[in-house]
Protein backbone atom coordinates (compact mmCIF):
# COMPACT_ATOMS: atom_id res chain seq x y z
CA UNK A 1 0.00 0.00 0.00
CA UNK A 2 1.00 3.80 -0.54
CA UNK A 3 1.15 6.33 1.81
CA UNK A 4 -1.83 8.20 2.47
CA UNK A 5 -0.48 11.33 0.62
CA UNK A 6 0.26 9.35 -2.64
CA UNK A 7 -3.46 7.86 -2.96
CA UNK A 8 -5.38 10.10 -5.52
CA UNK A 9 -9.18 10.47 -5.14
CA UNK A 10 -11.30 8.23 -7.73
CA UNK A 11 -8.18 6.17 -8.41
CA UNK A 12 -8.77 2.45 -9.18
CA UNK A 13 -7.31 -0.43 -8.06
CA UNK A 14 -7.51 -3.87 -9.94
CA UNK A 15 -7.92 -6.46 -7.16
CA UNK A 16 -7.85 -9.77 -8.90
CA UNK A 17 -10.48 -12.09 -11.12
CA UNK A 18 -11.89 -15.89 -9.94
CA UNK A 19 -13.99 -18.26 -11.63
CA UNK A 20 -16.43 -19.69 -9.52
CA UNK A 21 -16.66 -23.60 -9.84
CA UNK A 22 -19.90 -25.77 -8.87
CA UNK A 23 -17.92 -27.56 -6.80
CA UNK A 24 -16.48 -24.91 -4.93
CA UNK A 25 -20.00 -22.83 -5.03
CA UNK A 26 -21.13 -26.40 -3.41
CA UNK A 27 -18.64 -26.77 -0.87
CA UNK A 28 -19.25 -22.92 0.20
CA UNK A 29 -23.06 -23.37 0.34
CA UNK A 30 -22.73 -26.56 2.40
CA UNK A 31 -20.96 -24.98 4.78
CA UNK A 32 -22.30 -21.57 5.18
CA UNK A 33 -25.25 -21.16 3.35
CA UNK A 34 -26.98 -24.59 2.76
CA UNK A 35 -30.12 -23.12 0.42
CA UNK A 36 -30.92 -25.86 -2.19
CA UNK A 37 -30.07 -23.05 -5.20
CA UNK A 38 -26.70 -23.39 -3.97
CA UNK A 39 -26.47 -26.63 -3.20
CA UNK A 40 -28.21 -28.73 -5.97
CA UNK A 41 -28.67 -27.78 -10.01
CA UNK A 42 -32.15 -29.51 -10.42
CA UNK A 43 -33.65 -27.35 -7.56
CA UNK A 44 -31.64 -24.15 -8.52
CA UNK A 45 -33.65 -24.65 -11.76
CA UNK A 46 -36.73 -24.51 -10.36
CA UNK A 47 -36.01 -21.71 -8.05
CA UNK A 48 -36.42 -18.44 -8.71
CA UNK A 49 -32.34 -17.88 -10.01
CA UNK A 50 -33.34 -20.74 -12.71
CA UNK A 51 -29.77 -22.04 -12.31
CA UNK A 52 -27.03 -22.84 -9.45
CA UNK A 53 -25.37 -19.99 -8.30
CA UNK A 54 -23.00 -19.11 -5.40
CA UNK A 55 -24.03 -17.98 -2.65
CA UNK A 56 -23.37 -14.24 -2.03
CA UNK A 57 -21.13 -14.12 0.65
CA UNK A 58 -19.14 -16.42 -1.84
CA UNK A 59 -18.36 -13.68 -3.86
CA UNK A 60 -17.71 -11.61 -0.84
CA UNK A 61 -15.10 -13.35 0.85
CA UNK A 62 -13.84 -14.35 -2.48
CA UNK A 63 -12.98 -11.01 -3.07
CA UNK A 64 -11.31 -10.54 0.67
CA UNK A 65 -8.79 -13.71 -0.45
CA UNK A 66 -7.99 -11.89 -3.65
CA UNK A 67 -7.34 -8.52 -2.17
CA UNK A 68 -5.00 -10.10 0.67
CA UNK A 69 -3.01 -11.77 -2.15
CA UNK A 70 -2.87 -8.51 -3.91
CA UNK A 71 -1.58 -5.86 -1.31
CA UNK A 72 0.77 -9.14 -0.29
CA UNK A 73 2.05 -9.03 -3.76
CA UNK A 74 2.56 -5.19 -3.93
CA UNK A 75 4.13 -5.28 -0.27
CA UNK A 76 6.29 -7.84 -1.86
CA UNK A 77 7.63 -5.88 -5.36
CA UNK A 78 7.49 -2.63 -3.44
CA UNK A 79 10.39 -4.17 -1.12
CA UNK A 80 12.08 -5.37 -3.55
CA UNK A 81 12.47 -2.28 -5.54
CA UNK A 82 13.64 -0.95 -1.63
CA UNK A 83 10.42 1.27 -1.55
CA UNK A 84 9.16 1.98 1.71
CA UNK A 85 5.86 -0.04 2.65
CA UNK A 86 3.39 2.40 4.74
CA UNK A 87 1.46 0.59 7.20
CA UNK A 88 -2.35 -0.28 6.55
CA UNK A 89 -5.05 -1.28 9.04
CA UNK A 90 -7.76 -3.95 8.90
CA UNK A 91 -10.92 -2.54 7.30
CA UNK A 92 -13.20 -1.19 10.58
CA UNK A 93 -16.52 -2.38 8.80
CA UNK A 94 -18.51 -2.67 5.21
CA UNK A 95 -21.46 -0.22 3.89
CA UNK A 96 -23.66 -0.81 1.52
CA UNK A 97 -22.94 -4.34 0.34
CA UNK A 98 -25.02 -5.52 -2.10
CA UNK A 99 -26.03 -8.60 -4.60
CA UNK A 100 -26.28 -7.22 -7.90
CA UNK A 101 -27.05 -9.80 -9.96
CA UNK A 102 -26.66 -13.92 -9.29
CA UNK A 103 -23.11 -15.42 -10.09
CA UNK A 104 -23.88 -19.09 -11.86
CA UNK A 105 -21.19 -21.42 -12.18
CA UNK A 106 -17.98 -20.71 -14.43
CA UNK A 107 -18.82 -16.95 -14.21
CA UNK A 108 -15.42 -15.18 -13.69
CA UNK A 109 -15.99 -12.14 -11.55
CA UNK A 110 -13.60 -9.39 -11.78
CA UNK A 111 -12.99 -7.44 -8.22
CA UNK A 112 -11.88 -3.40 -8.83
CA UNK A 113 -11.57 -0.75 -5.52
CA UNK A 114 -12.31 2.94 -6.09
CA UNK A 115 -10.83 5.48 -3.75
CA UNK A 116 -13.99 7.42 -3.25
CA UNK A 117 -13.05 9.42 -0.03
CA UNK A 118 -9.71 10.17 1.76
CA UNK A 119 -8.94 12.11 5.21
CA UNK A 120 -7.37 12.30 7.60
CA UNK A 121 -7.53 11.04 11.13
CA UNK A 122 -8.89 13.70 13.52
CA UNK A 123 -7.90 11.14 16.49
CA UNK A 124 -4.75 9.91 15.15
CA UNK A 125 -2.97 12.71 13.35
CA UNK A 126 -0.22 9.86 11.62
CA UNK A 127 -2.75 8.22 10.22
CA UNK A 128 -5.42 8.86 6.92
CA UNK A 129 -8.64 7.29 6.62
CA UNK A 130 -9.87 6.22 2.70
CA UNK A 131 -12.77 4.62 1.42
CA UNK A 132 -13.08 2.42 -0.82
CA UNK A 133 -16.06 1.01 -3.05
CA UNK A 134 -15.49 -2.17 -4.46
CA UNK A 135 -17.51 -3.90 -7.48
CA UNK A 136 -17.49 -7.14 -8.67
CA UNK A 137 -18.13 -7.86 -12.57
CA UNK A 138 -18.75 -10.88 -14.77
CA UNK A 139 -18.02 -11.61 -18.27
CA UNK A 140 -20.57 -9.95 -19.61
CA UNK A 141 -19.88 -6.54 -17.78
CA UNK A 142 -22.77 -6.77 -15.32
CA UNK A 143 -21.67 -5.65 -11.74
CA UNK A 144 -22.77 -8.47 -9.48
CA UNK A 145 -21.69 -7.22 -6.24
CA UNK A 146 -20.34 -4.01 -4.76
CA UNK A 147 -19.75 -2.18 -1.39
CA UNK A 148 -17.95 0.03 0.10
CA UNK A 149 -15.41 -0.04 3.17
CA UNK A 150 -13.49 2.07 5.54
CA UNK A 151 -9.71 1.30 6.22
CA UNK A 152 -6.61 3.11 7.74
CA UNK A 153 -3.62 4.58 5.88
CA UNK A 154 -0.31 5.22 7.63
CA UNK A 155 0.67 8.80 6.54
CA UNK A 156 3.78 9.75 4.77
CA UNK A 157 6.20 10.44 7.48
CA UNK A 158 6.87 14.04 8.57
CA UNK A 159 3.75 15.05 7.10
CA UNK A 160 1.47 14.89 9.97
CA UNK B 1 -41.35 -16.92 9.16
CA UNK B 2 -44.67 -15.11 10.06
CA UNK B 3 -46.85 -13.25 7.69
CA UNK B 4 -45.72 -9.42 7.53
CA UNK B 5 -48.47 -8.85 9.42
CA UNK B 6 -47.60 -11.02 12.33
CA UNK B 7 -44.13 -9.10 12.64
CA UNK B 8 -44.07 -6.65 15.80
CA UNK B 9 -41.41 -3.56 15.15
CA UNK B 10 -39.19 -3.79 17.91
CA UNK B 11 -39.54 -7.51 18.48
CA UNK B 12 -35.97 -9.84 18.75
CA UNK B 13 -35.64 -13.25 17.39
CA UNK B 14 -32.72 -15.54 18.25
CA UNK B 15 -30.51 -16.78 15.41
CA UNK B 16 -28.56 -19.36 17.32
CA UNK B 17 -24.82 -19.34 18.74
CA UNK B 18 -21.60 -20.99 18.02
CA UNK B 19 -18.38 -21.52 20.00
CA UNK B 20 -15.43 -20.77 17.31
CA UNK B 21 -12.98 -23.04 17.50
CA UNK B 22 -8.95 -22.74 16.89
CA UNK B 23 -8.83 -25.13 13.63
CA UNK B 24 -11.64 -23.78 12.17
CA UNK B 25 -10.44 -20.24 12.49
CA UNK B 26 -7.87 -21.63 10.78
CA UNK B 27 -9.39 -23.58 7.99
CA UNK B 28 -11.76 -20.61 6.83
CA UNK B 29 -8.67 -17.90 7.59
CA UNK B 30 -6.70 -20.21 5.07
CA UNK B 31 -9.12 -20.35 2.38
CA UNK B 32 -10.54 -16.76 2.43
CA UNK B 33 -8.51 -14.08 4.53
CA UNK B 34 -4.88 -15.71 5.18
CA UNK B 35 -3.53 -12.99 7.67
CA UNK B 36 -0.80 -14.22 10.09
CA UNK B 37 -3.20 -13.07 13.42
CA UNK B 38 -5.93 -15.49 11.78
CA UNK B 39 -3.80 -18.67 11.15
CA UNK B 40 -0.78 -18.56 13.55
CA UNK B 41 -1.80 -18.45 17.51
CA UNK B 42 2.99 -16.56 17.86
CA UNK B 43 2.24 -14.26 14.68
CA UNK B 44 -1.27 -13.05 16.68
CA UNK B 45 0.02 -13.05 19.94
CA UNK B 46 2.61 -10.48 17.90
CA UNK B 47 -0.06 -8.43 16.65
CA UNK B 48 -2.08 -5.93 17.38
CA UNK B 49 -5.22 -8.46 18.37
CA UNK B 50 -2.51 -10.15 21.09
CA UNK B 51 -3.98 -13.60 20.28
CA UNK B 52 -5.60 -16.17 17.44
CA UNK B 53 -8.85 -14.59 16.01
CA UNK B 54 -11.54 -15.49 13.37
CA UNK B 55 -11.73 -13.66 10.21
CA UNK B 56 -14.37 -11.03 10.69
CA UNK B 57 -16.01 -12.71 6.78
CA UNK B 58 -16.12 -15.90 9.62
CA UNK B 59 -18.29 -14.11 11.81
CA UNK B 60 -20.33 -13.20 9.16
CA UNK B 61 -20.64 -16.46 7.50
CA UNK B 62 -21.46 -18.37 10.91
CA UNK B 63 -24.44 -16.00 11.06
CA UNK B 64 -25.55 -16.92 7.69
CA UNK B 65 -25.11 -20.87 7.97
CA UNK B 66 -27.53 -19.59 11.74
CA UNK B 67 -29.90 -18.35 10.22
CA UNK B 68 -30.69 -20.83 7.68
CA UNK B 69 -30.94 -23.08 9.89
CA UNK B 70 -33.10 -21.47 12.57
CA UNK B 71 -35.53 -20.60 9.55
CA UNK B 72 -35.95 -23.97 8.00
CA UNK B 73 -36.43 -25.10 12.04
CA UNK B 74 -39.30 -22.71 12.93
CA UNK B 75 -40.59 -23.75 8.96
CA UNK B 76 -40.93 -27.18 9.83
CA UNK B 77 -42.40 -26.89 13.29
CA UNK B 78 -44.93 -24.47 11.71
CA UNK B 79 -45.92 -26.89 8.84
CA UNK B 80 -45.69 -29.85 11.77
CA UNK B 81 -48.90 -27.99 13.81
CA UNK B 82 -50.53 -27.16 10.19
CA UNK B 83 -49.81 -23.71 10.12
CA UNK B 84 -49.24 -21.53 6.63
CA UNK B 85 -45.70 -20.77 5.72
CA UNK B 86 -44.95 -17.34 4.77
CA UNK B 87 -42.69 -16.88 2.09
CA UNK B 88 -39.33 -14.38 1.98
CA UNK B 89 -36.64 -13.80 -0.17
CA UNK B 90 -33.44 -13.75 -0.21
CA UNK B 91 -31.48 -10.30 1.74
CA UNK B 92 -31.28 -7.49 -0.81
CA UNK B 93 -28.05 -6.29 0.52
CA UNK B 94 -26.34 -5.46 3.78
CA UNK B 95 -25.50 -2.10 5.66
CA UNK B 96 -23.40 -0.60 8.52
CA UNK B 97 -21.37 -4.14 8.83
CA UNK B 98 -19.10 -3.74 11.58
CA UNK B 99 -16.96 -5.86 13.87
CA UNK B 100 -17.03 -4.47 16.61
CA UNK B 101 -14.37 -6.65 18.94
CA UNK B 102 -12.20 -9.65 17.89
CA UNK B 103 -13.76 -12.71 17.99
CA UNK B 104 -11.12 -15.16 20.25
CA UNK B 105 -10.40 -18.76 19.54
CA UNK B 106 -13.11 -20.52 22.18
CA UNK B 107 -15.48 -17.46 22.21
CA UNK B 108 -19.26 -18.50 22.34
CA UNK B 109 -20.96 -16.01 19.92
CA UNK B 110 -24.80 -15.39 20.11
CA UNK B 111 -26.55 -13.99 17.47
CA UNK B 112 -30.00 -12.35 17.91
CA UNK B 113 -31.97 -10.43 14.99
CA UNK B 114 -34.44 -7.74 15.91
CA UNK B 115 -37.18 -6.28 13.49
CA UNK B 116 -36.07 -1.93 13.40
CA UNK B 117 -38.04 -1.26 9.92
CA UNK B 118 -40.86 -2.56 8.11
CA UNK B 119 -43.11 -1.46 5.18
CA UNK B 120 -45.15 -2.50 2.24
CA UNK B 121 -43.82 -2.83 -0.42
CA UNK B 122 -44.74 0.02 -3.13
CA UNK B 123 -43.98 -2.26 -6.38
CA UNK B 124 -45.19 -5.57 -5.10
CA UNK B 125 -48.54 -5.48 -3.08
CA UNK B 126 -48.52 -9.00 -2.10
CA UNK B 127 -45.10 -8.30 -0.42
CA UNK B 128 -43.42 -6.46 3.04
CA UNK B 129 -40.24 -5.30 3.26
CA UNK B 130 -38.97 -5.78 6.64
CA UNK B 131 -35.25 -4.41 7.88
CA UNK B 132 -33.33 -6.64 10.91
CA UNK B 133 -30.56 -5.37 13.26
CA UNK B 134 -28.44 -8.91 14.34
CA UNK B 135 -25.82 -8.32 16.65
CA UNK B 136 -23.90 -10.98 17.59
CA UNK B 137 -22.53 -10.82 21.19
CA UNK B 138 -19.78 -12.95 23.23
CA UNK B 139 -19.95 -14.98 26.10
CA UNK B 140 -18.88 -11.14 28.22
CA UNK B 141 -21.87 -9.90 26.64
CA UNK B 142 -19.68 -7.67 24.31
CA UNK B 143 -20.84 -6.87 20.54
CA UNK B 144 -18.58 -8.50 17.80
CA UNK B 145 -20.77 -7.76 15.06
CA UNK B 146 -23.35 -6.16 13.49
CA UNK B 147 -25.08 -5.16 10.37
CA UNK B 148 -28.48 -4.53 8.90
CA UNK B 149 -30.11 -6.44 6.25
CA UNK B 150 -33.26 -6.31 4.84
CA UNK B 151 -35.79 -8.88 3.30
CA UNK B 152 -38.94 -9.66 1.32
CA UNK B 153 -41.75 -11.45 3.77
CA UNK B 154 -44.73 -12.40 2.23
CA UNK B 155 -47.91 -10.64 3.26
CA UNK B 156 -51.28 -12.22 4.59
CA UNK B 157 -53.23 -13.29 1.82
CA UNK B 158 -56.70 -10.93 1.64
CA UNK B 159 -54.47 -8.31 2.77
CA UNK B 160 -53.01 -6.48 -0.32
Amino acid sequence: MKYFEDIALGERMPVGSHTFKADEIKAFAARFDPQPFHLDESAAERSHFGALCASGWHTAVVWMRLMVDSRRRQMGEARARGEPVAATGPALGFRELKWLKPVFVDDTIDYTSEIIAARVSESRPGVGLISLCTTGVNQHGEPVISFISTTFVERRPGTS
